[in-house]
């Protein structure tokens, strides 16, 4: 098979003088190997990482950079040695499409954490390698994809295919560090940041049986905390409200984006409590206190996506307990305006791109 | 039984333009309730405590502060409802004289995370507010202390007296943490600062099975590092060793007294292996790289002390394992001269005050 002409908007470079940049791009990808399938993209979630890594916010960025890692899509055609999936299956692609495979993290099934000598290989950006080196991989906002079948997931049946994909990321993101922090219902949860992330997490950890406290700065996400179900709401500016639930969280998940000061957080948690922050990829905003941490042996962690088996199973947690994103449909060529209001946090509470408006652009 | 006449050295006012100002006082001890000891101080460790709360470093010492935690002596009364001593035994007090024995803490023996109303008593400086009130309790730079017969440790035939003392705080301290994040034989542990603690936290990890690194700024202590049981040193300056050893560790104890830098050593870390600090009461340097801490889903943790039963353990520990703190016996009267010294990080690796040399003082 020849290679697959293939659709797609990117940067071409970095956005530093506009955020408008994204532009449409035309690209080919190789036809499957005998392990890897052909999916055609169905859609595709805005992740805030996309916009950090058009904007080569991390200072690895490989232009040209074509973003998505939340793709949904429906096989096209499998290698010779694929036997999970056939023509016809609605799949899942999420943050990586191979590892070493060879490595502790590896054999363990802990993909996200390959230790090969260059980490594992994300859907987009390619090689995570600090210097920038490495090929170039090319992410879901295009009309397909060629991926290792082990690295592919399983939709489920049960699951609505046009609001499934922000579970390949941010759904995982979460879920991994409820399930590796031992969730267990009665738990005392808090979630900080209701956005694309911390939606999920309200849900899921809610789901497995937690009371669930929502943390934001913004009183005007009150109401949708509590209808995703938590069973509180902590308003960061209250310092009262705050004051009364120091000590009060066995796990605080902040989901924000951007560096912040982790210490506010710390105190609220209890004695042996771990802050686990998923968003942040650089350093926080001021030095950690370590009386506050001391005090009570806490621990400030941190975790990145998960792992493969945990994709799936995070797919199939939301199918069981009917748990969705809640997603905003959007047209490919509205992804600059997606990227503009994500950063005046005007989403409710993930885009996902309709790829069809990809395909029927000219 | 009247007040108990008793010769101390302590700090009148916070010593902000000297360091010499450890002076003698006499003080009087309430005569021992029924349920409390009298202790005739044979030994005491100079802690580095000691001198953070003479120098009022965390803001909230109450003057006069007469300091001393790791108080080794004999007891020479025990109450009426005392079952555990008598007169005649060698015993132990470490950092806490009392907690609130009912918060969720106190019940799960974990005294040192008491949550009661005013935390855990001090056995110098009183209570731990932060606002600096409370009561004040007077330390065992002096010649006795009356304390609760729970907060009174057995001291092990087997142990040198007059070494035991620092295993009151640097033992329990180091152990505390050990025993917590689950040393295993064959895990591989690193001791960052080589000091008072760091000596015994390489003797402890040892006898634990562990491999053990121990990492000093200092080419000086390596010799003492090995002579410890450390399986390797790693000097904190040496880029390419550092390099070498990234990904290294399950668990790196941190017994640095002062404000550092902790990224060099996140990256030493394994995969969910954690970072534990001991030392610093206060904020680090300068701000976490969350990226480190996310990338292999580290922890940076902190511990303090440990509780009244970990301290017994330790104690038994070391006469089992025929461990001991490596100290230099010094008269009281030359404490303001030992303080200056461990400023001067001029210690192997413990002071103890020989207490006879106070009572011999008019």
């Amino acid at each position: 098979m020849e290679a697959i002409k293939t659709k797609a908007y990117g940067a071409k470079a970095s956005l530093i003088d506009s955020l408008s940049r994204l532009s449409r791009m035309d690209i080919e990808r190789k036809a499957p190997r005998e392990d890897e399938v052909l999916i055609d993209i169905l859609y595709c979630g805005v992740c805030h990482s996309d916009l950090h890594q058009v904007r080569n916010d991390w200072a690895n960025t490989i232009y040209p950079c074509i973003p998505g890692h939340e793709i949904v899509g429906r096989v096209v055609e499998a290698g010779s040695r694929v036997t999970k999936f056939k023509a016809g299956d609605v799949v899942g692609v999420g943050c990586m499409v191979d590892s070493c495979g060879q490595c502790a993290s590896c054999s363990g099934g802990d993909e996200q954490y390959c230790e090969g000598p260059v980490s594992w290989t994300a859907t987009y950006n390619g090689y995570m390698k600090p210097d920038g080196s490495g090929y170039n991989t090319f992410g879901g906002y295009s009309t397909s994809v060629v991926v290792k079948e082990s690295f592919v997931l399983r939709i489920p049946d049960k699951l609505d295919i046009s609001k499934a994909a922000p579970i390949l990321c941010a759904g995982v993101t979460t879920y991994s560090p409820l399930r590796h922090w031992n969730t267990q219902p009665g738990d005392k949860v808090a979630v900080v940041g209701i956005g694309g992330l911390g939606h999920m997490a309200i849900q899921l950890a809610k789901a497995m049986g937690a009371h669930v406290t929502a943390i934001t700065h913004s009183e005007g996400k009150r109401a949708a905390a509590e209808a995703l179900g938590a069973d509180e709401v902590l308003i960061e500016s209250d310092k009262k409200a705050m004051e009364a639930h120091q000590l009060a969280f066995k796990l605080i998940l902040s989901t924000i984006p951007d560096k912040f000061d982790i210490n506010p957080y710390v105190s609220l948690l209890q004695r042996d409590g771990a802050l686990v922050v998923v968003g942040v990829l650089g350093p926080f905003k001021s030095p950690t206190n370590n009386m506050e941490v001391a005090f009570h042996r806490r621990s400030v962690a941190a975790s990145i996506i998960g792992s493969i088996a945990e994709t799936q199973e995070v797919l199939d947690f939301c199918a069981e307990h009917a748990i969705a994103p809640e997603v905003e449909l959007i047209p490919m060529q509205d992804i600059n305006k997606a990227f503009s209001r994500m950063l005046d946090n005007d989403v409710k509470f993930r885009f996902v791109i309709d790829m069809q408006t990809l395909k029927d652009e000219n």
